[in-house]
Formats: structure tokens, sequence, C-alpha cells
């Protein structure tokens, strides 16, 4: 084998970049020629291909975003764009593709896998829902974004004496909220891995203020509902509750990574070169208990299942009360 | 006069403890005793009130929001409780009072002038919106902050090829918007002191387009309109416009003080305290082509008008295009 | 028992705050008094001790440094002072002990242990070198701290066209350099752990130069030797080279501690109270393969040996060549 | 006048890139063509010379240090090599150059005004020591960034009870240490402005303790002596003082541009341009009380001064004892 590519897929995550970049570096150490495909799955399937150099990546381990764009292409779903995708790869003569993405991005490597390509999955997402690893590429950068958030939040929170909702993302995980709301001291934590009652949330507030707390703060994953409807439902079981919806968007997203994620994309880059290099494809790179592993991905996405730490829900429970 | 009081009131900015620590100890240096209201002219009236001593000043010149807590207070609007407020004083023994925030502070502060207290106002608001002034405090920290969350927008998108709104506060000035608007090379700014048409909008966003451009950002003053409504009526213009409204919300409001913001409110602080020193009182404290200066307070506010730097808005025009 | 302490002793770490926090609210969510020793093992043995309640710990939770403070007591190894230590402890009906620090701190641990008090370590260190846990309280933040200030360094190193030597902390651990290194797509990193040249690292710099690298960045732990000496021998090596250095100093101690030391702190902190209420002393908590656990800290300080991950060490050598 | 050049000089400064992309952009707006020099009056004199679009200067506003690099070219100074600069500009069909930079750079535009050739100023340097204006570009960045270190250094200095020198940039000016003196709350500010007695720096050090200030922070400009130098000095009046001594260094010079420096950079490029198409050269540009303004530039570097805003010394004397 030598030439392989890479491609970003799905939401951009801090730290693509990152992989990116060891994926080039690390495959001319190994004797490749490295392409970078343009727009995802969309740039596959229309040639959107080139060569990569390290200068091409030299001054961009630091950057937010994907240099090489990202792009939904739900047309990969079919079987045409698939082919089309492997006719390409076999037009620039490359031999196995890493993507790098979220579980939408792993479908088309599963697909891919299927029609007999070998490819390496990465995960790179700031949601941290993917199967098969404890961490995923841009987790770390996003819940330190969203501390910072809610460090300021505090501020004018405690100086005003307020109920402040914060809608985190996360789809249908409550990972970015069960992290940033510990590490925030958040008095609440809504998840959709766990039942709540707006009942329990009211009386939470209520005893926190009976307790003398200058300020309450509730971090709600997305998965839940919106910050706007939550602070309703409030208002409706009580009409003195008025409350403050701050929704962060998409400045979770971007950024310039953190050294962790930073050092897991460059290992994450590292080892799908390792396995395309050994023969290996149709297979996903993660990190299980602080080991670089690697895993069937059609077994990932078939039977995979994430679970946030749960431990941390009970933990915020006793310490933040 | 030997002793002096400080509140603070209005909406928290970063800084205002800041002012408050050099109240303290420029009034302590200058041989006051200076005492803290908490809650603002709530506080005032209600007789929440301490001495305040180095020790309770230190370490907060970096702190966002006031340890002195705020709160909005329409009842000092009448005349029963502005004369509550100059009896607590009294009680006290206060002969001179610090009022920091915006113009609902003023007013405050212009009602107690009225009634013969000798009252000292600095313009602390993120909002830039005072006039007497051409900064106050809490804006430069202010517009940092949108900055870094427009930095962060543009990976996302730059990475998605996409079309960003972001609302940013300011109530009724485009300061903040102009500001982060240059700051971050936004494609367009659109303020509540310059026209604006949808059709222009679009159209600049189309030219954008046309010349290859990746991404376009809107940075939007709330006092325009919100950044749904304006996604509407793009939406409402060319169906093709689809566009992702980021509302950065309370945010904007919190974090540790810019240096600027830090020097400035320490300037006005001190200031404050040598006018209160000198039997100076019905004034605010600014800043004015660089000098700190102080205005008659109920001219101020009977005259004054606030206007933002428009050569900002032409200057966008020539270099973000 | 009903009383518990906790101290924080050696060089102070981001999260130490966020970690007695959590000892103070789960030791009261389970019953416990909660008092807190300052100076570390200093003011155990001059009896600097008062009980805690849940609001000294209100927002203390981003601070950096601790609040308990800290200090170096080498008349702590003295059994004279273990046993007055012991007998402040038992004054104030104290019956279990958390020491959260480096290894200084784990010997003071070891010695109240051995001499029969229920003590538990809690591993907090920038330096990220102590045995039986894979990752300290505040190593999460310094390196991102070092980060932050590579990323600077190398604005300027590439405006320039120059060498630079990064010297960081560690003591005798190369930890941080090795995070740092790759984080920042170092070209070269020196460690403790791994034997150098001084001509293999000039013969480095001059292929980066051929090969038109704009900078070469040399992050050095301060374990192998100081950035001026290593500046010194690659200057008597080849009087051409001329390196500039920065040593990072104390700044790489402070700050707001990250989501991760945030949360590690939280998890540790709350792990000692739990033992301690199941009767269990003379231990360490750590965090391995992404579990929190405990080992025996007699055995640790006998036998245990921090390794730093040099797969690290070999990834950074195939790309950032 | 339809071809005009930029080149950046001497140490690079945050905002230097915001200042080419507004020449640059504005430049085009105005109907120029607008080239770059590489390397400063270096690339001037052996044509390292391109012409830039706006896709060249397309997210550069937020990156610190210059795309453009930077060089010192002592031999600038020579006749030779400045007759040598304005035959390649002729060759280039340049009629115009703007130069980014400090006080030597300034030399090199004067010497270029003499000859004939229509030269502006542009002060950029994070020293803030050029006359003829109260703020160069990058100014606002460093003291930002040396007091988010000073910050950080706090919560060691509190944890421990120490007495720390920070050593910062300024070379012969005292702006950096006066600004974050007072914005960090340093107990004492050294500049090379004003006198300073070791025994009166040590007695002020001996009234804090016993005060029962738990820290004293010491900002000491480069231009009176160095860090380590002043700690020996302390130590030789008094050996019971022991201080931590930090050089901040060449992070100083690093980091994305604060909104102000991006803003001032954008106003100093654009009003550069405005003078080279009203054909006016032999000029520099700066802010002076609050407006952009420009001044003679021979009249400048022969006669002009520039003074830190010395009401700032006296300032942090009445606050921050």
């Amino acid at each position: 084998m030598k030439r392989i590519a890479v491609l970003t897929s799905g939401g951009d995550a801090p730290g693509m970049n990152a992989a990116v970049r060891a994926i080039v570096r690390k495959g001319i150490y190994e004797g490749f020629e490295v392409y970078g495909i343009n727009y995802g799955f969309a740039g596959l399937v229309s040639g959107d291909i080139r060569k990569l150099t390290p200068k091409d990546v030299s001054d961009t381990i630091g950057r937010g975003g994907t240099f090489l764009y990202s792009a939904r292409f739900p047309e990969f779903a079919q079987r045409e764009g698939q082919e089309k995708g492997i006719e390409q790869l076999k037009k620039f003569g490359i031999e196995g593709l890493v993507v790098i993405g979220g579980d939408g991005s792993y479908r088309g490597a599963v697909a891919l896998t299927k029609l007999g390509f070998p490819t390496v999955g990465v995960p790179g997402t700031i949601d941290n829902d993917i199967p098969g690893t404890d961490y995923t590429i841009g987790f770390d950068t996003a819940i330190n974004t969203v501390l910072e958030a809610i460090d300021r939040l505090r501020d004018t929170a405690t100086s005003h004496v307020r109920t402040f909702i914060v809608e985190v993302m996360g789809r249908n995980a409550g990972d970015i909220a069960l992290w940033t709301g510990i590490g925030s001291g958040a008095e609440q934590i809504l998840i959709p891995e766990h039942d709540y009652s707006i009942e329990n949330v009211a009386n939470e507030i209520k005893r926190g203020r009976e307790n003398g707390k200058k300020h309450t703060i509730i971090v709600l994953a997305e998965g839940v509902m919106s910050g706007d409807e939550l602070a309703r439902k409030l208002w409706e079981h009580d009409e003195d509750f008025h409350t403050r919806v701050t929704v962060l968007g998409h400045v979770q997203r971007g950024g310039s990574p953190t050294a962790r994620d930073r050092v897991l994309a460059s290992q994450f880059g590292s080892k799908a070169v390792d396995l395309l290099k050994d023969g290996i494809g149709g297979v996903a790179v993660g990190i299980i208990g602080d080991k670089v592993i690697y895993s069937d991905i059609v077994d990932l996405l078939e039977n995979g299942k994430h679970l946030p730490n749960l431990d941390l829900y009970q933990l915020n429970k006793e310490i933040s009360f």
C-alpha cells in the first residue's frame, strides 16, 4: 500500500486538524503518500482530493475546526454514492482511508468497509457519544469552553441572586452536561440518561434559596429539552420562578484544542496509520481505560452503545447540593 | 467629611470590583472610612450597609461581577424611597456616595443630588451607552469576550461554509457590535445608529459567496432586532438563505476584567474619591480623549447623548467587504 | 468517626481547592464535621485548625492555588513533630485526615499512618510524578498553561525564524515536557527518562532548517538541565547556534483549573471521604486506566515508581520531525 | 499612484497581521495593488516581494506574530542598502511604502523619506515606547498577557505567603510595568522613568508583611534592571529577604491580539493608505487623545519623546499600598 487518504465529516470538532496532521506526518514517516479529501464524503464522491505535504499541516495543531472542511452528505447512504467514492479513491491510487467524525461518519466508513475498501474510523465530535471509546476528539476542548462560559455566568448570577439554566450540546448524550455540571459546581444537572421531574428540580431550587444560596445554576443537556422549555415548565409549576436561559450554541464547537485533545488526536491519527500499514481496515480507533485501542467498526455500529460515566451524576448530587 | 459609601447598581459589569477596591483603598489613603452598600439602591433603602476594610477588597481586582451585589429597584424613582435612602446614609454618618452603574443608576444619583446629597456617578456597564465618557467600565472586557466567541464560531463557520448571525448585547447602542465586528473581521455589522435594508444584507452575503468566501459572519446589535428575527427576514427574502443564529447572552457580562478595564476602574474610583474629598458632588466621572474628567450629572442625563464611533462603521465597509 | 480534617501541602496545584471543596461537601453529606488545617503540616503541628462549612468552599472550585495555604515543613520528618500533630488532631476530636499534595506530603501521611492515625493521601501536584496514579490534580491545568505559552512563543518564533528552548517544570519527571511537546508540535522533547546527546539535538535543528522550517521549538524538562545550560552547550557545539531561552517558571502552578482537573479533584476528594467513612486509612487515592482506585500508601512510597507514558516520546519522533 | 507595499520590522507584535490586512483590503478598496515585503528591510533590499490578495489576509486578523516575517537588519542604516531598497521598489513599480514596527523601523522609514520615497510609519511594538502616539499596536495584548501571568502567580504567591518579582518587557519604557502593576494590584512597580531605592522597596515589603499581607508582588520593568539583580540586591540588603523571580520573556510578544489591538491596527492601516492616496509621505500615524492622527516622522524621531502616563505611578501608590 502506498497511498492513503483522510477526510473529516459531520460536525467539526477541535483537534480534527491535529489528527489530520498526525496522519499526514506519521504516514510520510511510514513511507506513504497522504491525500486529503475536502468536504467529507461529498468531496470523496466529487473527487475533491489533493496530496498533502508536511508544510500543509504545519501550524495547524492548535487551530480549531478542520482545514479539510466538513459537510453533511446524506446521499452517501446510497450504494451509488459509495461506489462512486471508491472509484475516485482508485482513480487516485489510494488504498486506505481514514474517516474522522461522529456516528454518521462511521456509517459511511462501514459502507466502504462492506464494499471491501480498507477504512479506519477516528472518533471526532464534541458530543463524546461514540461507542468504542471513552473519549472523542473535541470533547475535552468543548467542556473547557462550556466551563469558562459558566464561570462567566456565575459572576453575573452571583451579583444578581438569580437562577440560570445553561443549555449545552451533546445531542442525545449527557457527557458535556455531566462534566461541566461537576466542573462548574452546578446545583443541578439534567441529562437524557437519567430521569428527572419538574417538581424535584423546583424543590431543589427552593431548598438552595432557603439555605442562603446566592444563585442556582442548572446545566441542561440539549437531549433532554431546550432551555426555554425548561424555563417555561418551571414557571408553569410555580409562577414565582423566573429563570434566565443561556444557550451556548455553536461556540462550543470552536476554539484551539486543549492539550489533551491535541495529544489524543495525535495518538489516534498515528494509530490509524499503523493499522492501515498493517493492512487492517474495517475498524475504529478509540481510547479505553487510558489505552489506545481499536475495534471492529461494523460491530461497534450494530452493537456498540455509548454510556456516559453515571458515577459523575451521583457525585454531583453528593457535592453540589 | 469622614465617611463615604459606595454601591453598584443595574446590570453588573467586569471591573466593578476593581472600582470598589480603588474607592476603598484610595478612600482610606485619604483618611475616610468607606462603607459598602449591598444590592444597590434596594440595600440603600433597607440599610444593608457595612464598613469595608482593605482586606475586604484584597484579591477582588481580577474578579468579574460585583461582590456588593446589584439589583434593579424601580421603587427608587419615588421620592419616598430616595428620602429613606438619605435617612439611612445619615444614620451611618455617611456624607458622600459613589454610585457605579449605567443610566438607571445615574438617575438614582441625580435624585440624591437634587435632594442635596453629594453623589458621584461612575459609568459601569458593558454597553458603553453612557453620556459623558468615551468608555465605560466593562466594555473592554465584554468586547474581548464577544471576540473570543466569534473567533470560535469562525472555526466552525469556515469548516462548514456557513452564514452565522451573532446577536450581541448593547441595549440601544451599537458599540459592542461595532468593535467586535471590526475586531472579528465580520462581513457585516448591523447597529441601531445606522440604517440597513434586508436587501442589502442579502446582496452582500451573495456577493461574498460569489467571491469564494468560505463563510459570512454578521454581527447584529440586539438594539436592531433579535438574531432569530433577522434570520427569518433573510429567509423570507430568499428561501435559499439558511443562517445559523448565535445569541451570546449573559456570558458577555462576566469574566475577569481586562487590563484596560482594571486600570480604568481604578482611575474612576480614585477620581470619585478625589471629588468627594474636594466637596464636589452631583457629578459623574468619565474618560474623554484619554483623560479622566468629570461632568455635571444632571446636565448629562438631561442633555447628554451617547454616540458610538461611527468612523468604525465606515472602516468596516472598507476593509471587510 | 465524626470529625475529619484536610490539609494541602508542598507546592500548590490548580484543583486543590476543588478537592477540598469535595471533601467538605461530601463529608457533610455523609454526616461528618470537616475541619481545615492551614499551612499544611506546619499548621497541623501548631494547631491552625478550623471548622469548614459549605459556605467556606462556595465559589472555590474554579480558583487556583489553595485557600488552606501550603508550606514546606521539613521538621515534620521528625517523630516529635508527628506526635505533636496527632495530639492536635485528638484535641479537636478529629479521627481521620486527608493530605493533598506531592510525594513530600505522602511521606508525612505515611508517618501518621505508621503512628496509627487514619490518613488518606490525595495526589496533588502539577508535576504528575506520584506513583499509584496515572494523573495528579493540577497536571492537566499545567500542561494547558504551558501549551498556551508555547503557542504564543511560536508566533514570535515563526515571525523571526528562530530556535526557542522552553524550559518547563516537572522536577525529575518528564510528563509536562512530553505532553506539551506533542501538544505544541515541538520539534524536540528532552526528558530525564530518555537519553539525549547534544550532537543529536544540534543535528535535528540543522535538518529542520535545511527542510525549510521557519522555527524550531525544543521543550526541555527542568529535570534534564536548565534552559540556559542547554543553550550554552549548543553554542559550544556550534557557534552558529543562537537560541532563545524561555523559563516559564511559577506561572505554570497557577490559574483556574481545567474541567478535567476539577472533575478529577472532585472524584478524589469524594473517594477519600468514602475511605475514611469505611474506616480505611493508610492509603492514597489515584486514577488508573480511567478508574478511581486506592493503594497502600506505605507500599507506594517504598516500592511505587512513576513512569511517564514513553509511547508519547516515540510518537513525537514520528510526527514532529 | 497605483502600487503600494507594506513590511513589518523589528520585534513582532500582536496586531501586526491585522494592520497588514487593513492595508491590503483598504488599499484594494481604494484602487491600489498592494505588495507585501517579507523579512522587513532585509527583504526589501533582496527583493523578497509579492502581490497580496484579500485571500492572503483572510483569517489573519486574529493571529499573533506577522505573516510577513520580521528581521533585524542593521545594514539598512547604510546609504547603500537604502538605495538598493528604493531600486527594488521601483523595479516592482511601487510608489508608496508602509513600515510597521518600532523605532528602529521608523529610522528606516526616515531614511527612505529623506531619499524622497513616500513612506508612512505605523507604530507596532508591545513596548509602547514610540513618540507620536499614546498607544502602539500590540501593547494592549501584551499587558493582558502579562496580567494573566501575574494572576496565575498570585494564586501560588497567596498559597505560600511569598514575595514575587515579575520582570516584564518594555525596553527603556515603563508602560507595560505601569499598566500591569495597577491591573494586578501589585504592591510595587519599578520603572525607568521614576527613582527607586532598595531601602524603600524593602521597607514596603516589610510593612506589607506586618499588615498581614499574604504575598507581595513587585512588577519590575526590564529597563530598570533584571529580576535576578533586584532579588540579589534585596537579599544583600537583608538576608531574610527570599524572593522568587519570574521573567515572563518572549511569551509577552505572542498571542491573538485583543479587540483593542485589532481595531487600532485596522484604524492605523486604513489611515496609512488614506495618506498615501493623498500623496502624503514622510509621516507616522498614531492615536492621541483617542483620535487617529499623523505626524512628521523626521520630526518625531529627532524631537519626539515618549513618556508613560506617570499619573498611574502615583495612582498605584495610593491604592495598592
